[in-house]
């Protein structure tokens, strides 16, 4: 039995709210349960210096948890005076995967940065990250598509994200920070709209894993990750 | 004619959210207008390291922007490894005038820390964390209080917040950002429920301003505080 | 009775003493009593790279204590890594008080930076910074002036700054620090030779204070800084 | 045909240098190919602090890389003031992997670093890390168990490394730079002398893989890891 | 001929003026010609923490330039977020020389830090720091005798520093900014009252110099050494 | 007797091996008895900028120790955040020592980086540093010459360098760790193939040294210098 009732395959409720602030190209509150993450594409009409002398663009993340977005504060990263190893490694996740969906040709001399801001955490908020990132990168694109900025559309695919991990022996899909704590396997997995993989990582720090565990978590994802596209699909249409 | 259509001393649309996030010992969304803080009070029952030896707690604050809060996407203080001077002014500013409400000795030795962390910035986020994060430290004294692990109420009134400043030659209350970015003179005010004065932060970058001028921002002033208080008590109640 | 005998609305002896180091292009000495601050003011032909474009210059200014300029010694800031968030505040004050009384179309594209370090601190070392700041500022314009690098002058007016409070329930003028550290309210007044303001920053941590109390204090402000207006002007003539 | 040479599931030439240099508790030169990663154990007899309070101990890892252990220079982190985003990631990898090896109970009340140091890289610094940095812990811990400090030995097991990818659409074991930059999906696969998995992190910039691609990968990952830890066998016997 | 016009083995004039300022324990301006330093000394009744269990205390310096003290303004090392390696090479030979006068065992279980500000640069400001620190550092160690802090004296010699160097193929005692710009070679020498070499620091980046240039500006640095030793006896006596 | 068994005047064994990795310009593993360190030399083509203007290149040097090269580990400076005192004074040492052979205007607008890394540590890191980098710096510049990159050679002489010290009141040549730690006295000397002065740091933390100390130091030098010329020429010459 999951700490929450539900079955081992069943997603949390998910939504995505677009426009959820003003300022923004792209905005997007996700909630996946309790873990609600804000979400929004800035697109910067300067090609990144490094880029300089190619045609082409760039997509970047930035990732951060407000002070007490979880159980016990954790100490504000700013006056730290730098970033986590833990937040580094999820901003560049969330970059690389969203990348994955973008011809940065297509995309011009320019750069959208995602930026993934935790306002609630309840487990899963990197995955939350990456769903609904995308939805704010398409908001962005759809904006430089109307004024006319875009010659071809530089999406070709769409991108999602879900976790997966092994729960008192058994693989289960999605999981809250209650189960999070306890796994003994956690996996966070990347797919695109064509069922393919885009990103697989998978940690046992207690318990190392088997093959068929291994295959039976990477089920349960290609069957989350496609309910959550389906659910990509329909926010994007209202 | 204020580019709101507002009176000059109407206030915009005012409202605290309470308990809007689940982890926090006080969690209260305050909007001011378009203007949207999330504020959240986190108990730590360690009092601070310099207070050692006495018997006193501490009340402090932390101020932070979201990335895309506002027009332009401004840098991420966390990536760029500090916090600006603007920030550490708006820190110091919030934590000293919740203070001036508290009395340390009856908090005990704990520490209290505000975040107030701008989800959508349209001019006044200090003022609107200053007025929404009384509510948050309301909420968690009165949770200190309820679990038996405070003697007597720390608190010894309320404060709130608000903005006022000259701006075509009128002075107005509760300047928006379309108003603060032209007005020749900005002017915060904190004050309590006894109608005394906190914090007078006036600045004139463009043009220095009479006695007389002052005084109208003064009066403005209470007559808003007057109000906001009276809707901290509601709030309160809820 | 004021700790240093003085009547409630006397100055501490004021002196500023001009080209007091070599290097620089404005060099001034200001001492308040026992407080002694050391203002350099630096010209540079480039502009600041966010204004490139405009036909503006700027002004700017930074503070520091030694370290024994205290009481107690103070960790050296370029060894601590970061400038606190007082320095932070201070020295934005002190650039926003001097752009009052500069046309920045005037200065032309150039930078003058103000240097403020204070040798000896006994209360008073940001108002000290902006009245003497304001003296090697002048001393800098009228070395470009000479030498013919600008078509008119820039200066629109003079600025000078005191502090007022309330010690011992009684109004006092330009404290000192026995004043200062048992003061009820502290309040910094920047005006013009017009007498009027520019900056007011009032500060009740243990005591708010009544509209009276703020009146009464921004009485003495003026005329204190009146005649501190009127010690700038005896300076510049010598 | 992969640049090198090799069969798709050929590993490199592979060797571990024991007792590399003289002052470390563990020290491991190890090779894959031309990558060549210094791995030194140091043993820390004081527990972390945040583990103050149980009775475990803790390993962890540090990763560097020298400036021009590659084709370009690399700044030095030292000098930028902070370890890059890569850096923190692989040093945590490498930190949970061997953790996975290690009963923290048995190991009592100390800390055991790992410092992985490239002095040369051609792709694979990682997976070789984590293999040689085993076999300086098993040192490490052979010189405590000597000693007499430890009651039960802490190692439960081997762990090793290999990185698997596909290159010019074919499966292929333990890439070098020249595979690696070239790669459409690159995998690092960590397990144990089991051969079930501790860690599996896939990445697709380019191409996103199939689900018949990713079980080819991980049969090769496991074939490569099982003649590693057959060779580090050979080594800790030696 | 020298562009001051002084012979070869000639000083500038010198003076040590004690009880500069007022907070700190010793506190001395040095000027060698228009170098001018603030040198104060603060004892901190607490050893520091890597000397604990030892009896013994410690003597460290820290050195800084005021912004404007050279003919360019140079950044300020607080603002830049760290201190430069000139800095840091200067406060730790500071450090080491005053040290070399100081029985540790004598001073016991408390710190001694000489901060040496430069107010005016014009070549030679580590020189006069050491200079003008000795005496700092005996007012301080005087002042823990007079209350009878000390059993018996830990300072055991005298400690005095010049510059010598070879300009325009001659030998010279003192260099000034005129003449150190354009020196072949630059060599500060640290001597204590006896004649003996506490620091010997000679660098030659143009003109590699020979052994009997090297033995005739030691020999300068001597007859120099023992004319200041005078002159802090004077200053000490008055 | 000397800790090692040496001589007075007696060097450690000392070797250059070149082509130590494959990816530098230039590339040294220097042993001094058991001291070694990687020297490496990387050509940038471009001028750094506060040359711009001038048609000179640059010589610059960066130092590093690996954690754990010494008896306990040291904290990465990666990882802490900046580099110590230490570090950038022995950095700078190196970079100077070796521009005293180098022509910068003939080596053109580019710069050459010699990073030395600490592999092991016993005493005399720096002066093997400069010994093995003069090797790396040569490999370089030939690479260039044999590119035609270069009119006409910029190195016009050699460089080495060596310890030298007063152990047991005897002064000795290239101290190991075991006698630079309880050395009263510990010097390093820079110097040329023509027998003269590039450098000369002597430091004397316990026991003030005489002239004619100083003396047999400098020739003890000298005669060191002279033998690891001849060894770096016949390293050159393989």
């Amino acid at each position: 039995m999951r700490p929450s009732g539900r079955a081992p395959n069943e997603l949390r409720p998910i939504s995505f709210t677009r426009h959820y602030t003003m300022h923004a190209e792209g905005s997007v509150l996700v909630c996946f349960g309790n873990t609600r993450v804000l979400c929004t594409a800035t697109v910067d009409e300067r090609q990144p210096p490094w880029l300089k002398g190619s045609r082409k663009g760039w997509v970047t993340a930035e990732y951060g948890m407000l002070p007490r977005s979880t159980g016990s504060r954790m100490p504000r990263e700013a006056s730290r005076g730098k970033q986590g190893g833990r937040t580094l490694e999820i901003q560049r996740l969330i970059g690389r995967s969203l990348r994955a969906a973008v011809d940065l040709e297509a995309l011009g001399e320019r750069q959208i940065t995602l930026d993934c801001d935790v306002i609630q955490a309840d487990g899963g908020t990197r995955t939350a990250s990456i769903s609904g990132g995308f939805i704010a990168l398409c908001d962005a694109i759809a904006g430089l598509r109307k004024r006319g900025q875009l010659k071809r559309d530089p999406l070709h695919g769409m991108v999602a994200s879900v976790s997966v991990g092994i729960h008192n022996g058994q693989p289960v899909l999605d999981l809250d920070y209650a189960e999070d704590s306890s796994a003994e396997t956690d996996m966070n997995v990347v797919m695109n709209d064509a069922g393919h993989f885009i990103e697989v990582q998978g940690t046992a720090e207690g318990h190392a894993y088997r093959r068929d565990e291994l295959d039976a978590m990477l089920d349960l994802a290609a069957g989350g990750i496609e309910q959550i596209i389906a659910m990509q699909r329909q926010a994007l249409e209202d």
